[in-house]
């Protein structure tokens, strides 16, 4: 599988849907009859997707979502005891190498993780059925989770004796804080939409009918009003600063950016629509315009 | 402009309000024809009453409100498209030299963040109306925030083509989470006191007639019943530590403030007064008891 | 007091009471006399007891609660003004060492806290009444806390001329946020359960009789259903995860977790159970099986 051309509306992968529409790149993990369980291909497609959403002008946000009534139940675990044995035969054939990280070979899940943390482009989950293990993990570097009333989550890997991945470890207290994430790590419970509002898992429950309906429309609220160069650091810089020790870090970025930014073409059009009282029509582009000084993240830390 | 005495209740600014009372200081931003709008002489006149704050032992607390129906309408678009290019005209005449980071001037909102974060009282907004641009981000650093029921909040950077400023990607997902910083930041969204109050920026909604006599109960409670110096260490480090990679930094700086603090006057007096069950009356003095082995905060890092 | 032989299902100590049952272990505080004030006696034999919670193998998860009315009541304050006096002959009769950091004596809450937070056990605290002062901060490395109905919290310590000490300037912030904690902190103000529940410092208030009943259920829902070796590393990595300033460092860790634990004998297990949809008997052990290359946490950093 090789990167796909998205110069049309739609992508053709093989355990993905890949859709542009008003802004908005659709991504649908579409292995129903496996409730989207992940896979080495879904992996790779994964990461094609969210390289195509930076790379595409058109594309303003991303919305994830699963075909048919789950989200993503997890590791496909056809490969039954050996699943998660990276030595075995079931996972040789995969023959899958991304890479090591002091001498062991790079968790699959993570890949997806940091890939979409680095997104230029807000990410939303529209999370409508079983969100569980890596299924639940790979939603924490998105932006903001809606559920379905139908929908159920678990950070079950205690149960199956391997541990969070997926760079969990890392996003989970930060989106739910650590005393909720401990309890659900350490239980390995499944539970549903409404316990996961409560911990702030998800910022709503609609209705089953209208959740992607739900996830565009906020979408839109980005997609219609926002300059995307402007979303694009203040992304960069939101997800970054929760690494960095002393508000000095954001202030040393943000003089710059306001520096440089305040001086470009969206900020003069922002201002003046505001003026005119008219919706603001920017000019600048992402794949031209996205400041050169701000480091990536997140960073691959030298001694590795 | 200059440094001001506050050696009277009340210190004369231009653009801010300045009134001591009951050990509660009280700034109002005060353009009301202009919805308080934030200009550099805003600013600089911020920074001094912190400076004012700090140095006077009377003052325990202080409290930030807007004057008339805004909190702060954000920054001053009096430049129209100009207003964020510091290169222009408009910018030039404000002639204000913050100094540089990284080869770039100093985002002004920045230098109020940063300096009341590293106040030595606690700092309670009472946001009474609209709170947008960087009328919403100064308050982060603040300690509470508390909104009328008329308040309104916007992160409205990428409507306008730039970026949250004032050193606010630290400060918005420390203080609401990242997803909620996300949600706000990306879509530019102006929201109610309700929203707010759902996403944790305020704490608590109340009527308009209620709002500063509720900050006020809220900072009586502070003067009235607690050690002006152990406030000041506490604040230093709950803060400060938000940066720590491991608590054994806060074990090593509260051992030490246990150590000289536990032989102090203070404490003996508030032991004592426990004991009695009676009102205790701190002797010691932030101006002259502050220990000077606690390292300011936010650090300007080394290289900068 | 030396450690203490926890072969049989309950140890003795002289300020506590351990008791081992179903694979958790109750450590109740145990001077209901003196509403459970902590000492030096106390202080040493909870470090004891968790060392022994990390050492049976029998033992999946802690839970912390106090005997009579009170949790705990804060430090106990029979030194009168002496009490935080390390000079006086008060403290010295405690004659307790420590060690020092920075070339002042280590707060005994603080050896408290950084103990539990290095658990290898899930810890919940059952928080049955008056939870003020380090009765408070010491709770807050545990993972899960509850609270009765007529249980009352504060983080007295500006009341009392102190700071907030065990190291709870890391770990406060981080279970309720920054705005939360510098408002209880900034007040000193004792709450009831209701406020604990609104500003997150407990998941659950319940009636005083059901308290230790809904501790054990959350805790056998651990122990009954997960690999302890897959709890412990997660643990380890969550909250450890919380100092890191990137997610590449839980790629880094979790990767190899991953590698290692999904070619073990739980993970076999755990997919196998989970298949043939029975209840999985976990073969691994933390005393045996606990990986080596995970680094220990919290760290004493290196200068010190």
């Amino acid at each position: 599988m090789s990167h796909l051309s998205t110069g049309g509306s739609m992508t053709t992968y093989e355990q993905i849907n890949y859709e542009v529409a008003d802004g908005i790149a659709t991504i649908t993990l579409n292995r129903p009859e496996r409730l989207n369980a992940f896979t080495a291909v879904m992996r790779a497609e994964l990461v094609d997707a969210f390289d195509a959403v930076d790379a595409d002008d058109d594309v303003r946000v991303a919305v994830v979502t699963g075909a048919g009534r789950a989200f993503c139940a997890g590791a496909d675990l056809g490969g039954g005891a050996d699943t998660f044995n990276a030595g075995s035969e079931h996972r040789r054939a995969a023959h899958e190498d991304l890479g090591e990280v002091d001498g062991a070979p790079r968790d699959g899940g993570g890949t997806v993780s940091l890939r979409i943390a680095a997104s230029r482009k807000p990410v939303i989950a529209a999370i409508n059925g079983a969100s569980v293990g890596v299924g639940a993990t790979m939603t924490l570097p998105m932006d903001i989770r809606l559920a379905s009333e139908s929908a159920r989550f678990g950070f079950v890997f205690a149960r199956r004796g391997i541990v969070a991945e997926a760079a969990s470890t890392w996003f989970l207290p930060r989106v739910v804080g650590i005393s909720q994430a401990m309890e659900w790590a350490a239980t390995g419970r499944v539970f549903g939409a409404e316990e996961a509002l409560r911990g702030r898992l998800v910022s709503r429950v609609v209705p089953d009918g209208e959740l992607l309906a739900t996830a565009r429309e906020i979408a839109s609220e980005i997609a219609d009003n926002t300059s995307a160069v402007s979303v694009a650091v203040t992304r960069r810089l939101l997800w970054g600063m929760l690494g960095a020790s002393n508000p000095w870090e954001a202030h040393r970025l943000d003089s710059r950016a306001m520096h440089e930014l305040g001086a470009g073409a969206d900020a003069a059009e922002g201002v003046t629509a505001f003026l005119e009282k008219r919706e603001a029509r920017f000019p600048m582009r992402v794949s031209r315009d996205y400041p050169g000084f701000i480091p990536e993240w997140p960073q691959r830390p030298g001694g590795m």
